[in-house]
């Protein structure tokens, strides 16, 4: 019963160099522009770069750490996420930007995937950095860097790597995390079903 | 080019009693435990109460402000949202938490809106009674409170309240977003384009 979109979901590291078009890349972004947001501050701000436009692509994947650089090259588009840590109206902080940025950035990747295309979120990478070559303002804060691009092959990939791309993916059983009456207390709702929809 | 379950979600205020069916609340939460984390964290929890469950749901809308609570409790689903604050592993924080419970509730209100269910998010309530009351350890907080139903009859709604929910939905041009080369910067992605894909 799970939608086959979140279903199928996972942040791969076998990127595919294959293009994606102009209009599917503007997508992503109206996806994200229209999720919610307290009292719709849209707190949400991205820096994108593809291959063809070589320099933001390459100021992004230069702040990269190693780890994920080795990957995340391959993909055609990179995304720097930025979020507005300070409501419009006044200079006080907004306690739900981060939150909010979260809510953009999964239906960015829900779009993404309807698709075809891979989303994989990344927080290896010099912030500082970031802020400087971006030239970010103080009220901004740099949170990820986001890989996309179509899906490639497993076997190009390290052997590390591809150990990892191939590994089952793992969650807490429901039960560790929706309560009823009190914090920690098993609901109800799941109770003695146990049920796995994904293994 | 916009998936429809992004273009047709928004805030509902205008909440019928119809009772959501156990297995589909169930999958909301299997929506959100699939969602991506920093380092697989999954620093999501829920406070769930229905409507059969009188305890749960009467104590989470206790603590709504007045001004959603008079519309909130029309709906047959109320969930407390609490995020874990520290890493799994020890006890620094966990600087991508918020962000990630932001992804799980996302991830949640897209598999309810597959299932022409509603979800309204609300900052709106009294963190510091939710914390007593359902006795939340120090390193967790409340965040929202979401009621989910399936939408009722805007007509039912006080006349103020009636108004906002038939008003315009508004957000920000693409072209205050997304950047390249730094920030601020206008990209040519989406430059000279002005979609609107939603109006």
């Amino acid at each position: 019963m799970l939608h086959e979109i979140i279903k199928n979901r996972y942040s791969t590291r076998a990127f595919s160099d294959k293009v994606i078009d102009e209009n599917k890349i503007i997508s992503l972004f109206e996806a994200a522009r229209w999720s919610p947001s307290s009292r719709n501050e849209q707190p949400w701000r991205f820096i994108a770069g593809t291959k063809e436009d070589q320099n933001t692509f390459n100021k992004i994947a230069g702040t990269l750490n190693p780890a994920n650089k080795i990957w995340a090259v391959n993909a055609p588009l990179l995304i720097l996420t930025v979020v507005k840590l300070t409501v419009n109206s006044t200079d006080q902080i907004n306690k739900h930007a981060l939150h909010d940025l979260g809510l953009a950035i999964a239906n960015l990747t829900f779009q993404a995937s309807a698709l075809d295309l891979y989303v994989h979120q990344m927080g290896g990478f010099n912030q500082e950095q970031a802020r400087e070559i971006f030239e970010i303002p103080g009220d901004y804060e740099p949170v990820t860097i986001l890989a996309v691009g179509y899906k490639g092959n497993p076997d190009l990939l390290p052997e590390n790597l591809k150990a990892r791309e191939l590994a089952e993916r793992k969650r807490k059983n429901l039960s560790e995390l929706v309560f009823s009456d009190k914090f920690g207390n098993k609901s109800g709702l799941i109770e003695n079903k146990q049920i796995e929809l994904i293994q």
